[in-house]
């Protein structure tokens, strides 16, 4: 099957292997109109590149991206947008030996019975590499919701057993930190638990939150394509993510209604008037699948790093039960990484139903329409 | 936008408002020449339907499912499936106050945003009364998982605090009580944790967890299509569900990468043979978004039922700060009656997936094709 | 394969068979907001059902729909809107035959190959009863041009060897007549060329033409999603279409550049302003896929009823070759029914298209949201 | 909208202006395990590229493919294939003119009314160059029908006025001439009226038709999903076709149904079974919009060019009505270079079907999966 495209209104289709010549992402479906330069997009690649952190796999890549179409004197032209990455620094050589064994926590086996074979270079499409796609896509994303005054913004809740301090939140301090932790103490904490893990060829997990603010009232749907429904399928696609929660999350599941239960105010709005706002958010951002005004914030949990050169038993390709360590350039931790690759899931999912969005009223289509 | 259809291969169309003349669902996609009846699907929405316990609705209906089309001398004919039942027991007059106010937990206030007016009858499309075509569709999916040897038991993990003992296991128990509980002794505490809440006019949330057992390996895409992506829509998509997490889930961000890898080793089949297998099963089922062979776990977080009696702040929709106590026929808990319906979303999720999983080689295919 | 949808924002999912309990469809993604009674659908269904003509079949059916969902105090909601049409005068005694053999010219052989077995009462889900759910739905859709200011009609252009006379159209005369001709000599002659058919147990087919007025400009997309390719698409799917044709057609195709290409002028519009016209439509209304401010023709060929009691040489499912005479109550020519079929599925793909066509610029989707 | 996306089940997504700096295609859902190299590809783009005769436009590009993913070791691995062909000869300059005026029978109007401006480099999005993706798609296609005992092949039925003499058809002689026409003779005629049309500075249309071979039977659905709809939408989707037809298309619309029905009878297969075979292929090779075992063969009417260098009409943007003349590189007739286009969307369409008809039929399902 075609599993390779994801959203309706505003597409994106990611390709590529970790070890082939290049990977890339066609992004289709994008309004025309909107200034948009390689720069857009590769601060947000700058993000997700490796060797920025002692916690990051080695593997020397620029990752720079090239618009190959769908831009015209530097505005978007409304018709898809491809984007290439070429591969730089593959060491194929290094995988070799993965070819005769399955890994555990790794795709091999799978890969071998859905397939017949598999790209044994580096998890061929199962590689974090894949996530190249989604970021490039996502900037465009992100271009779209800051035309529409919606900001996104992720960053690492915990890794391993520590969790930042909210009283202590501070985006800026994110970028500044190998962690990618908006808390300085708590990100000198987890360096230090990332450090005793590398010495002990271990890895860890962690989470992510992502924060949306600013998004309009009602998008999403009632039904199955309920607003954190779409949230949950494009954060679970990320590889090596376990979990998902909007607002309270698996907590809600143990509160009381009358404690879960955000009651409604009325607030003065800059322009003077007055609107129904939540007065706590338990909710997350959403009241029956579709978006209520209040900031839309959610959790995905990541497994820690499955390669480790901590021996690991298994067993080959050809039925013998063996040891083996898993060696090459492997990062002890993906949740900083991670980070920017949520970010842009949630951008573009939340984009691509700002768009989907705009068919739910006769009267404002008759306005659109002029009629 | 056209948000009620669920599936690719496999698809269900659900329809109809709480207090309309009916509620129903349209599958498409069926296999030809699977036996179908009515009480195949009865015995299901039996499961969901009110009145079975003093902690449901006593909105009394029967749920009778009557086969439209798509099935042709007791077998489906690859046609679609139209299923209607009718609303009985409607009461509309209950819900007339509702029209001026927005209930906390409720969508309400985004029902109105979104559409410039709302169906103030019992919920309209939000009712927990659209599940009905879920779990009516769910049982075809369910024939078809069983033709297949695939099994899928869902039942309440915990309601509020208590949760069930792994080792009182007994899932011929879950039937009995109140609670939809495998444990008796967790499902006693349960219903007095409930009976307490009602008392206090007060409700509460819950965990559902459900197993899929039999299942092919390499089900499920690599990349935005994984098993575990599409359950999660699937299962986020059901009203009231704030998480999603499989396998170990939210716990396995604070484990190392040493304790969550899953050891494959070489297991004797029934037929003599062997192949490898998963020692143990913190991944839940799924590498890499294929399945591996184990049985797929995860768990959904329900939120306390919203509608309580208990006073709550609230504003009309007039901009006036008022403080409403909610009346009607709710749930104080919607735990044990969703438990069905998780069990049927994942059913469905897993055929469209098994369905979709036969294009994946060409050798297969050359074989279907006799070439 | 879930074959019975179709649309992509506003989407009808057909269901039911031709002898079964009853047909109908599911429309969703229909703004809401827009007034829709049971008399608004019905208008469409009264000039498909048959027994209206003596060249239609004398089954007797009311095609009376019933709205179950999707409609709150007279106004559709935004929610699927689920149509009910009963089947009364089945006669599947009349079919029994049929199981046995396979008829010339219709699907009897191809859905014992396809699925292994058939409905074989009347066609089952070829049968022409499909089409009720497909005008139902484009019922709604006309409802939605109405609002935008378009208008679509069609009508047979040819029974057979008879044509219309351009010079002689009268719309209104269509549907005075049983050839369903804009024409009333034409319509004679065609009513006599069918007498003598009849006196011949033989049938016909035609040619019916389609005008769509008042589509904005812009609508369709440059590449698959052209406005003719769905059109295409939607009117080769309907059951005995042969061709599909837009603007001069298959005469385009030996027509010179110079004779094909439409110049452009400049045209005053009612509001005084001035915007450029085609003076001519030899394109029939798009270029490039869009839609480009002229009347939108096109013409579907439609083959002989393959019912015919003229005896026909055929197999038997057991394989005999055999000789047969079809019974039973047949139109000698479909094309008078069918025209409000073509009329309906062009008014739900433009439909479709129009509300697609609302993301393709940033400056209006900023707009719609107040950015 | 997305729409630069093709296929449901076997993916194909173009990219790329005329002028920018490349074009390409994603081809997602093919199977793993066939063998493909870039030369597979190529020999169908080369028989599409410029240059070939004096016929078509003198644009001179090499059209050379580049595999940048999806295939490893040769084989296709299941995974995306991206295929990319850069942009040599783009001579912007020749176009700057264009950019103030609207060209008749060209999109840059609608463009500009849906976009709110336009790529005037050759026709942007709109450029016959985007069929560069579709063929390379296609090409993947073709593998994947070979690998079932599928052929496709088209040619030039009639060019303006002169067509192809089936009696004197011979298909080896299409690659030939520069009419790519099956017939030695024709041909000659057709490059004569071309010659003459040049002379003129005009251009002209033509048919296209199309022969599949070898597919199994119940290919396609019974409703939208028809292999004629699909077929349809395929071929219309390429720019300048007009129009569709199967089998006798628009012929049989006058004709009768004992004319136009196919009768069956019993023929010997190779193997020495016997089964039902149609005596005459008036239909075109389906019934009831499913293969039935006989050839599929259809037709596309092409318009002619609308670049002419003579005269014409139009508009300025600025609104006034002005005199051009047409420079630049094109061709005098599309149709011969349009051949293979035709040939690889009808490969792509059935592809797709076919990989879509795997799941028509539960039996075969429990044998595929081994139940």
């Amino acid at each position: 099957m075609a599993g390779s495209t994801y959203g309706k209104i505003l597409t994106m289709t990611t390709w590529g292997e970790s070890h082939g010549a290049a990977v890339g992402v066609v992004v289709d479906g994008c309004p025309a109109g909107i200034e948009l330069s390689a720069a857009d997009i590769q601060k947000y690649l700058d993000r997700r590149k490796p060797g920025q952190s002692r916690f990051a796999t080695k593997r020397a890549e620029s990752d720079t991206v090239e618009i190959l179409s769908g831009v015209f004197e530097g505005k978007t032209e409304g018709s898809p947008i491809s984007l290439l990455i070429r591969n730089r620094d593959q060491h194929s050589g290094d995988y070799s030996e993965i070819a005769s064994y399955y890994r555990p926590g790794h795709a091999d086996y799978t890969f071998d019975e859905k397939y017949g074979f598999r790209d044994y270079r580096g998890g061929g499409r199962s590689s974090g590499r894949e996530t190249i796609g989604r970021v490039a896509a996502g900037a465009i994303a992100a271009k779209i919701l800051q035309e529409l005054g919606v900001d996104v913004f992720a960053y690492a809740r915990s890794i391993g057993p520590v969790e930042i301090d909210d009283r202590k939140f501070d985006l800026s301090e994110r970028d500044r930190n190998g962690a990618c932790m908006p808390d300085a103490e708590a990100a000198k904490q987890a360096e230090c638990y990332l450090d005793d893990l590398l010495s002990q060829t271990d890895s860890s997990g962690g989470v992510v939150e992502c924060v949306m603010r600013g998004l309009p009232t009602g998008i999403g749907d009632p039904v199955f394509e309920k607003f954190s429904a779409n949230l949950a399928k494009a954060v679970c696609s990320i590889g090596a993510v376990k979990g998902f929660e909007i607002g309270d999350g698996f907590a809600a599941a143990k509160m009381r209604g009358s404690e879960n239960n955000d009651a409604f105010r009325m607030a003065e709005m800059p322009d003077g008037g007055k609107r129904p706002v939540k007065a706590t958010n338990h909710a997350g951002g959403t009241l029956g699948g579709m978006t209520d005004g209040s900031d839309v914030i959610f959790r995905a949990a990541f497994k820690a790093t499955p390669s480790i050169a901590k021996p690991q038993k298994t067993v080959s390709k050809n039925g013998e039960e063996i040891e083996i360590s898993i060696r090459g350039r492997h990062d002890p931790v993906i949740v900083p990484r991670a980070v920017v690759v949520v970010e842009m899931m949630a951008a573009f999912a939340a984009a691509d139903m700002l768009l989907a969005g705009m068919t739910a009223r006769m009267d404002r289509i008759r306005d659109f329409y002029g009629k």
